[in-house]
């Protein structure tokens, strides 16, 4: 079966158009999931553990007499790690130690402040870890080991004391790696249970699990529309939609690379999005040469099949500065710039979540350990988002110290304003604080 | 008519129920507004400008026949600001200045980061700022200076290219003390529409108005609603409960000063929360005396009265050891340590807003001039946020540049853990970056 892939033309009448219909993504919202996950939360918030064992065994078809049931103690995943074959443990530890690197430069920018002024007024700004924060970890096929590290160091890393990871294990099935992951992540507590009843368990607490602060992690519709619904009582991270890459190329890259970079994307799922911009026709062409010969040895052809027929594109730019506005305007959740003197075009790059630089920077090196985040906004939401990172598992605080002297000159402003703005208990909090003029 | 505040004993055996019983506080969502907001976005969406028109003559009682009068020039607002009485706007200017200040910190303390391996692997996280920016500024009463001040400033500061701020002016009233604080923040374009309407069309984008990157500000239920749906689209501030104030006192200051701060906060609307944890009996009664001495005194003393009767509680602590403890996990909005040596307390406090240490920290120094900002985490959100920032209009993109020494070594880690996750296309594309072995 052949793939028919989308080709555009920057030059053409209807570029723009065609683009903003390539990039429309709306995440449905499905009545019948939203109504059941209403439900469930509430029954959780109001029976606690004996909704959580009851939704628990009846979606994983698991027959657990108690709360205790689901617990996987600190010994079975450190049996976990142990009987990896070698190769994939050692692996596993490499990619941790790295994104444990690169996620300890981020706390070490971020250590708050304090400035005295010269009539002795402190201000400043100070830097919390979170105090216990709840990750979630999907089961069954889309189990993957690489989220938990991802998820878990940077939280880890910020100080924060408890990780509760939650993983569904439906028919009581285990994934070796993901609780592997955990135990080099250094995951607090490890609890098989999952849906909407976990979200609401972590976000409410329970007589056996305590309520957290935050809530991170992908999950499916109903993890999704449980973390909307339970943000404000805890913090969530981004609601992820599905992933993206924009390949940049300059036509100097060998096109099985890139091709194969496509790919990568594509196979993650049907909704997937994998667009290349290139300003030499004979390039791309050797690309798509390329997609017609890779894809049949491909395990996951179907599934790269269908999201590049259906959302990828193959796009003639005029020039290497047009494909940067074009990537302005995407802000591509991962951006490879596969190109000589990649530098040059990154300076031209104001969103994008993470930028691979060079012909070598495959996403895949990323996705897995090369250290940053593969948490990453999505959906142009890297216009104004960043990647997952220690500082979603911190927060601040500003620090007032004013004194004697301070409050006199600013206090004087204080009730100036407070005045005009008619809140006068304001005006005399601050003028309170003034001394009797001699 | 007088005021019977809520009296709580941190001792006495209901005192964690009684506590949690007030706190909590849900927002509540009302279907009615829940469902015009939704026919108002849909409606700008699809109609842009001739639906914000329509409303806004509807829902402001104007006449206006084009979105061109709708904006108020960069003249307008500079007359503004040389209309009003020279001491209210040299203290604008003085707060001004001083937010600024603050928040060139924050700048300074987020610059990004880059380091390089030994073999020639670059890894880093670079910073931006947003393109575009929305600002919400009510209308009519709740019309604060302050926050136009707040919300703008930091936007700025992350040198944020376009601030577009709009406020509606219902009957056409406009407030010359709001247009003047534009003017001085340095917002770059002030529209007279407000509601869902106007979050609709920064969120979408109009012909006559370019679709911003993220909403912030404060605004009704409305509001409040429509930001929560555009959300996703764009970026959005939290969406805030209602304003508190929680004072940690040793019993060293003057009860007078005490009373007011409550009363500051509870001027603002009557589900605002002021609370107070002392261990000293004899100091507690005098509090109490003062406030029922100083309400007949204050304009606003209705909604006091309301808000802390409702909301508001003296509650007596075994010692200010415990009263951190409760402040840890009340996390509240505005924390005052009025106090001697302040200091030691506030290293006992993991989780607030903002801190204002020292009996001349008064919170309302804080909500206009110290510099640090007033937009704060309400409703126990400061467990996991912070106050807005200049990192609120920022965003990071991680950088990847592997070398071909680098592709060698971390291609096989990323292969192994992309095979064992079932990831064929991320393995191979991380393995044809490898050298063929000599």
């Amino acid at each position: 079966m052949t793939i028919k892939i989308r080709s555009l033309d920057s030059t053409s009448a209807g570029f723009k158009q065609q683009l903003d219909t390539l990039l429309a993504f709306e995440a449905s919202t499905d009545d019948a999931i939203e109504s059941a996950v209403a439900t469930i939360l509430q029954d959780v918030k109001a029976r606690g553990d004996a909704a959580v064992l009851e939704y628990t065994n009846r979606f994983d078809r698991v027959r657990a007499t108690g709360m205790a049931a689901f617990d996987i103690g600190q010994d079975e995943l450190q049996a976990a790690l142990e009987s990896l074959p070698h190769a994939q443990r050692e692996a596993l530890q490499v990619a941790a130690d790295r994104i444990r690197v690169f996620h300890e430069r981020q706390k070490q920018e971020l250590k708050g402040f304090s400035y005295t002024e010269p009539d002795g007024t402190v201000l400043g700004q100070r830097i919390t870890p979170l105090d216990r924060v709840g990750i979630y970890v999907p089961g069954g096929k889309a189990a993957y080991p690489s989220s938990v590290l991802m998820n878990a160091i940077p939280a880890k890393v910020a100080g924060v004391a408890e990780i509760i990871m939650v993983v569904p294990t439906p028919d009581g099935v285990k994934n070796q790696m993901v609780l592997a992951a955990a135990a080099i992540a250094g995951v607090t507590r490890v609890i098989t249970i999952g849906g909407a009843q976990a979200v609401g368990a972590l976000a409410y607490g329970t007589d056996t699990i305590a309520a957290v602060d935050k809530i991170v992690g992908p999950g499916n519709a109903y993890v999704a529309a449980a973390k909307r619904r339970v943000f404000g009582t805890v913090g969530i991270d981004m609601i992820a939609g599905p992933s993206e890459i924009l390949v940049l190329c300059d036509g100097t890259t060998d096109p099985d690379w890139v091709a194969m970079d496509l790919f990568s994307q594509a196979e993650h799922d049907e909704l997937a999005q994998a667009i290349m911009l290139c300003p030499d026709a004979g390039y791309i062409a050797q690309v798509e040469a390329s997609i017609h010969k890779l894809l049949p040895t491909m395990p996951r052809q179907d599934t790269i099949r269908t999201s590049m027929t259906d959302r990828g594109a193959l796009v003639k730019v005029r020039d290497m500065e047009e494909a940067c506005e074009i990537a302005n305007a995407i802000a591509a959740e991962h951006l490879e710039i596969s190109a000589e003197n990649p530098q040059q075009w990154a300076d031209k790059i104001r969103h994008a979540g993470a930028m691979f630089l060079g012909r070598f920077s495959s996403e895949s090196l990323g996705d897995y350990c090369c250290g940053p985040n593969h948490v990453l906004p999505t959906s142009r939401t890297a216009r104004f988002s960043s990647p997952l990172g220690v500082y979603d598992f911190q927060k601040r605080s500003s620090i007032l110290c004013v004194s004697e002297a301070g409050a006199q000159t600013l206090g004087k402003v204080a009730a100036e304003l407070a005045y005009g703005e008619g809140l006068q208990a304001h005006a005399r909090s601050a003028e309170l604080r003034l001394k009797p003029q001699p």
